[in-house]
């Protein structure tokens, strides 16, 4: 079929192209140019998109989005020295958390929307997850595992995604911050009440953290935010490890849940275990594992156990820096990490900067 | 001190006792005569009473205790073939999820407005547990495991309560009915992922209650029931057990964990494990135990191991026979299980019948 040269192939020089990280803490802005390496700018939006019952709210994501997209253009254009920018947006790409389950509204309104108001020509809806590995391990194949208040494991031979986990705090997230505190929290209540397999010291931590044990019940459960305040006690978890067996033993088994997840999704091993061979990287990414050696030491352990020669990575880079490398290859026609109808979703091309111009379909996956 | 007569010592002949169960599914009276045994009749106030920033609504609760208590009242007098009866409420005990800790205003208003509505002289206001207590194991020593979509044990020695457990689904009810169900779901998701540990049964069980499993988080999240819909996975659990190791072991360790609980309250043995001797009762009381041997078979071999020599009762009483046992206890002046502030606050006698009567210091507990 043939296309309109506008659209086709990679973009020009002097092009830029925007990552979008929209999480729990706000809406992250990148900008870049196609052809260097690295944001240009970044901002944040401090208001987090909201969800409705429809979905993740498209309007109110492009109500920050644009003016922080053009607010991040000009500061640009003003201050650029090289050849001068042609001030298009070869590619947009948005990473959200619950961008598979909740992102039909993004979907449908984003792609006409986005052309509209930026002339944006290619654009590409990630889950959290995606952006999460394309930071961490770029367009190779491999496996991340994303931690932080939940865990979840996303692989890829570049074929075809493999997920694992994050189901949330009362299904899964095995292993990640909300489960980790949770189970320290249990032990404490277990050492208050004389119950086997009670930590003392855990409960010397929930005292000081959180007041009378007998009190926490009346605390906890009318906060809305529940799993956060399970995962602030998972630092005091790690902080205990060193002494307590009780402490870890949790961070133990949060390890071997964590390495389970990775071994499901990583490539070369994916449903096997405890193969010999040369293995995949493995990239460990998000706040969980700030907690560092406490928890990492085991889980590298359990690593060398389920996916013996695999690379145990420590991340390379964030969510909002693999959305910027999403749209950078998607603008250079390069984008080998495999398209997924909601986890990383490319919806047909946009005329760039046509209004209402003519939408062309999307080139054919390069492998 | 001197007492008037109408407060002192046992309550006479042909009088009444009312006991009360405030739970989730509604309010529940027992009326009673403190000479027979067991209810004349019940009643079900279908509503839960409110429970609002100040704790469990008094007001709430009186205006459905109050009709009910005079309809029971009125019928009973209308049977009545014996000795006439006196119309008097001797003693009244309300046993309500969350006494403890959201009891306050049930504790400074309940005992002037009912001895103002009913004349009630002597109230006693429990713990649902303590109800449990009571009605699965009398006023002797011992041990109750309450399960249903938690899990709470109470044991006492008659000196004091000991309690262990019942911290909600996020904190402990380890072994309980959404302890269960969650552990169910997360076999079946790891089977789903590929992960280890996983249950092809239980998955295909959840697909035949929830659906899809990847709809499964969009499902329980959105709910204010949570606990009640993993708990309402427990049964299949138990379906499984049968032929599916992964569902045999979750029971297992429910069952050790409900053991735990047991072990760390049950006099003689609290403290110390795996004793020899004479052991004390512990008694399983609850909607959990209605799951039979696939649970209660590990469980008696876990108290065996814990608690060995203790006898392993199914429940005599439910807790609504439990505050009516509690009521006639005080009526009849040997109410002998522990008084506490919380657990079994019973207030300062009200001088019966009489509106405003001189209220006179409680008799000092029986041994």
């Amino acid at each position: 079929m043939t296309r309109p040269p506008a659209a086709s192939g990679a973009a020009g020089p002097g092009a830029y192209v925007l990552g979008v990280d929209s999480g729990g803490s706000g809406l992250r802005v990148a900008l870049g140019r196609v052809e260097l390496p690295g944001p240009l700018a970044t901002t944040l939006c401090a208001e987090p998109v909201r969800t409705g019952p429809g979905g993740i709210d498209a309007g109110h994501l492009l109500d920050q989005l644009l003016p922080a997209a053009r607010e991040l253009l000009d500061r640009a254009a003003a201050s650029a020295t090289d050849d001068a920018p042609t001030g298009e947006v070869a590619a947009l790409a948005i990473g959200a958390a619950g961008m598979a389950t909740l992102g039909d509204r993004l979907r449908s309104e984003l792609p006409g929307a986005l052309a509209d108001a930026l002339g944006v020509r290619r654009l590409a809806l990630a889950a959290d997850a995606v952006t999460a590995y394309a930071g961490a391990v770029g367009q190779r194949p491999g496996a991340v595992v994303a931690g932080g208040t939940g865990m979840i494991a996303l692989g890829t031979d570049l074929m075809e995604w493999h997920r694992a986990d994050g189901w949330g705090h009362l299904l899964g997230d095995s292993g990640g911050g909300a489960w980790i505190g949770r189970a320290g929290l249990d032990a404490a209540m277990r050492a208050h009440d004389g119950r086997r397999g009670g930590s003392p010291a855990l409960l010397d931590r929930l005292r000081a953290v959180f007041g009378p044990a007998e009190a926490l019940p009346g605390l906890l459960y009318p906060r809305s935010d529940r799993p956060a305040v399970l995962a602030s006690f998972a630092p005091e978890v790690a902080a205990c490890a060193g002494a307590d067996p009780v402490a870890a033993g949790i961070l133990r088994q949060a390890a071997g849940h964590i390495a389970e997840a990775a071994a499901a999704v990583c490539p070369t091993f994916a449903g096997t275990e405890a193969e010999a061979g040369e293995g995949g990287e493995v990239a460990l990414t998000g706040g969980l594992f700030k907690m560092g050696e406490p928890l990492i030491a085991p889980l590298r352990e359990e690593l060398a156990q389920l996916l013996p020669g695999a690379r145990v990575t420590t991340a390379a880079g964030d969510p909002l820096t693999g959305a910027l490398r999403i749209a950078r290859a998607l603008a250079a026609g390069d984008l080998r990490l495999p398209r997924h109808p909601t986890m990383l979703f490319v919806p047909q091309e946009h005329g760039g900067g046509q209004r209402g111009g003519t939408a062309v379909r999307d080139e054919p996956r390069t492998g």
